[in-house]
Order: C-alpha cells, then sequence, then structure tokens
C-alpha cells in the first residue's frame, strides 16, 4: 500500500530522506540538492521541528501523511509525528519498496558526543538501521537557519555515494558531523566522545511570579585528552564518521554482575 | 538552590525515583513502598504519561516544577516535560544533593530486546547514569494500569539494595524487567535480545474521508535460538537484568570503514 501515484524510474537507488528540523529545513533541501543525482529520493520529514526528539515515536495519536510539492525532483510528504515515525510510517504506507539507503539531515546544529543519545535526526537513523536499511544521519556543527552547507556538498555527496556502492555493516550505521565556515579538512572516522551536558537552568519568574525553567547546559567532554573521538577531529576542521550500533547491552559486564545479581528460587 | 524546604535526614541514603507513565501511574507508588525503607525518597515524575519518549528532552518550552502531597513518607514533584527532563531538572533544582541511586519504573509494560531505545523509563536511567550515578530500570511485562506487582516485590527491593550498597561499574546502567502473574523464578543477568519492531499500522478513515494510522507493531526476536538474551529467560519466568551502557560507538567497525571514507584535502 503506498501514498505515491507515479512510479518510480526502474533501477535508480531509492533514497529515503529525514530530519528533526522538519519539511521546511533548509539543510533538509540542501540534502536532496547533494544527492539527487544519485537515485529516486522521497523525503518523508516532520511537518514541525522535532529536535532533542530521540528515538520517542507516538504512541496513541492518529498519524497523518500529507503530500507536498516536489522539490529539486524529490517527492515530499509530511507526518505529524517525530522523526521516528517519519521513518515508520514513511517505510509502511509511503515508498513503493525498501530504499537502498536512508539518510537524515543536514541537521542545524552539532550531534557529535553524547548527542546522538538525544538526537532527534539520529533517532531516525538508527530507526531505519534496525530495519535493516543503511543508513547516515548528517549534521552542522551550526545551529542558524542560514547556515551555509555548500563548503561541505561534496564530502556529502561522497558518503552517501560510497554507502549506496558498498552498504555498511549488518546492524551499524553512520554518525556524521560536519565542520561548519570551512571547507572541511577531510574525513576521519572515529568514536564519538565520552561526556555529558551541564544540567544548567536559566530560572525565570512568570507575570504571576511563578518559576520556570529553560535548559542551558554545555557539553562537558570527559575524553578532552583522546585524539580519537569525534570531538577532537572535529575541533581540527574534520568531518567524523562514528559507526553507531542501536544494541545498548553493555556485554562484558555481564559475567560480575551475574555473580551479584543472580539467584534461583 | 532547592525547591523542597525540610531537611533530610542525615546519613540515610538519597533514592531519586522517576518513570514515564506519570506521577499517577500505580506502578510508581508501588516503587516507593518497595524501597521506601532503605532511604530518604524523592520522586520527580512527568505531569501526564510519556511512554515511547526515549531520551526526548524540552528544548524551548518552559519547564514547571508542582510540589504535590508526600506519598508514604516520599516527597513527591512533578515536571510538565519527558522522563529526562524529570531527571535533568530534578537533580538542578529538587534534590538536595547528588542522590545515591537512581530508580524508574515500576513500568506498565516491558522494555526487553530493543525496546531500550524507546523506553522513556530506560531514558531518565540512562539520563542519571550519565551524570555518574547508579541507576536501575525496572518494567513489569503488563501494561493493564491494574497489574500486580506485588509479587516481585522482594526481587525489588534486594536490586535496590544491592546497588545501594556496591554501586554499578562506572558508566553502566541497569535494565530489568519482571515477568507478570507469576512469583518470579529467580534473577538472570544477560543481554537484550537483539530484533526490530515490525511497523504494522492499522488504517482508518477520518469522518471527512481522510486516512490516518495507529501503530500495531509486534517485537520480532532476531535472537530466537540465543539462550543469554533478556526474552528468553522472561519466557522462563525469570526476572532479566541487562547492562546498559549510554555509549553508542560501535568501535570494532572503525578499522574497516577508516579505509573507506577517511581523507585528507
Amino acid at each position: 500500500m503506498t501514498e505515491t501515484s507515479s512510479p518510480m524510474a526502474v533501477g535508480r537507488p531509492l533514497i529515503f530522506i529525514s530530519n528533526d528540523d522538519s519539511i521546511s529545513a533548509p539543510g533538509l533541501h540542501r540534502l536532496v540538492d547533494y544527492v539527487k543525482d544519485l537515485g529516486d529520493v522521497v523525503v518523508v520529514a516532520p511537518e514541525d521541528p522535532h529536535s532533542g526528539m530521540s528515538s520517542a515515536f507516538t504512541v496513541t495519536d492518529a498519524l497523518r501523511i500529507n503530500q507536498c510539492e516536489d522539490y529539486n525532483g524529490a517527492r515530499m510528504f509530511t507526518v505529524n509525528g517525530t522523526p521516528v515515525d517519519c521513518v515508520k510510517l514513511g517505510l509502511y504506507a509511503v515508498v513503493p519498496r525498501k530504499p537502498d539507503i536512508m539518510i537524515a539531515g543536514i541537521n542545524h546544529g552539532s550531534n557529535s558526543g553524547n548527542s546522538i543519545i538525544y538526537s532527534g535526526t539520529m533517532g531516525a537513523v538508527l530507526e531505519a538501521c534496525m530495519e535493516g536499511i543503511p543508513s547516515v544521519g548528517f549534521s552542522l556543527l551550526h545551529h542558524s537557519i542560514a547556515a551555509d552547507f555548500s563548503l561541505s556538498a561534496k564530502f556529502v555527496t561522497e558518503i552517501v555515494s560510497k554507502v549506496l556502492d558498498e552498504g555498511l555493516p549488518k546492524g551499524i550505521c553512520l554518525n556524521v558531523n560536519i565542520p561548519s565556515k570551512v571547507v572541511p579538512a577531510g574525513i576521519k572516522t572515529c568514536r564519538a566522545a565520552r561526556g555529558h551536558w551541564s544540567d544548567g537552568y536559566s530560572r525565570y519568574l512568570d507575570p504571576m511570579g511563578n518559576p520556570f525553567y529553560m535548559l542551558n547546559g554545555v557539553f562537558i567532554n570527559e575524553d578532552k585528552d583522546a585524539t580519537d573521538t569525534d570531538e577532537y577531529w572535529l575541533a581540527r576542521n574534520f568531518i567524523s564518521v562514528v559507526p553507531v550500533s542501536p544494541e545498548m547491552t553493555y556485554s562484558p559486564a555481564i559475567k560480575d554482575l551475574s555473580r551479584r545479581f543472580d539467584c534461583e528460587d
């Protein structure tokens, strides 16, 4: 069952795109521009911005698909939900077959370090990865709506082209972060820097005198001295490529913890 | 800075509790009941249910803290946000000091297999883990609001007591799932079963004739023959304990992918 009508070109790769900044984000349109020559492009993106939505999905509400005007040869759809909803429902009801690749972004803002865990962009990518589709998330280290994505255009095209040609290891997706304001010095495959966000909040009083809070935390890099992290290479103007697994079990701890917790009644 | 007024008992462990089913969920109150003798309990839970919210957090909205009536000796607070918001803002503005343990649940419904990635319960647990607090999420394999948590009460108390006594390995939290309708046969530390959710949707027509969708997927266990997974042990009425890491880099893939992607301009 599909909401699309006209047939796709036969034999061309099918490229599925989503994001978390919504259908109207410039980064999404640039991603279409940079990959449109590599295949047939279908975009299913959130109606509204969903930054920081992680792998959240809609449990009880009604989801609707809305077809929008084509953009630069790409079919454009919105879903009134999260990035994961866009992937799940897009794969179920929009695309005519399993896509050859799923890409997300280009996110307005970094998803390096432990931001993977909060990122709606990477939530969408992990979802497609669990569905067995080679998947890549792209993020630019610049929050502005007017960010200049063009300096890294050829790198984005190249990474997507390579993944289309050769696939990715089973169960692994990629988190790609891109330095801003410079032509990237190159590409480095590396690990995400360990760290956490400082839980800073700004405290305000509303007109009734009641307090409310807004998050103002910053990333605390606990891997400052390491030379093999995304933070390290991004600071040196390289594009970072981090292989990511949706499996979160930490197997090395099982043996020791078994001794402490296991029992049989 | 703290929203609480009266001092905590000196020398007793500080137990921070959250969940994703909201402040009014019976599973939350049972968790308070089962651990209240182990320390001073502070609950910071979402005002409204937030199942499937993963590690989502509130980016731009105003967050408010609301103190509720004490329950069974526990101080009770709500935040008008996600489980992660409850942990972040709770740690920042509610508790008088860093808690000795953070526990979440007891969730109404399973978080075994790959459900960790979607779970708001585990989103809260991972958040506290990244803050360096020993953290454990509890989930009962029963969705009903009338689920009977009492059969596993002594196991929950025992796990929390052990973690309070001995801590957890740095950077590791626990995802505990509990069989329902039986006295558990024991506890097994194991790994999460690999799998994905089938993206089934029910399709409806609204009164205007426009289609909408609601998710009806089921978990596809890709580890059906394995005997070391949470799904395996839960099916045999054991409580499963899975060590979980918030780090999502898959390091074994870095070397091979470096050869394919790395370049320098």
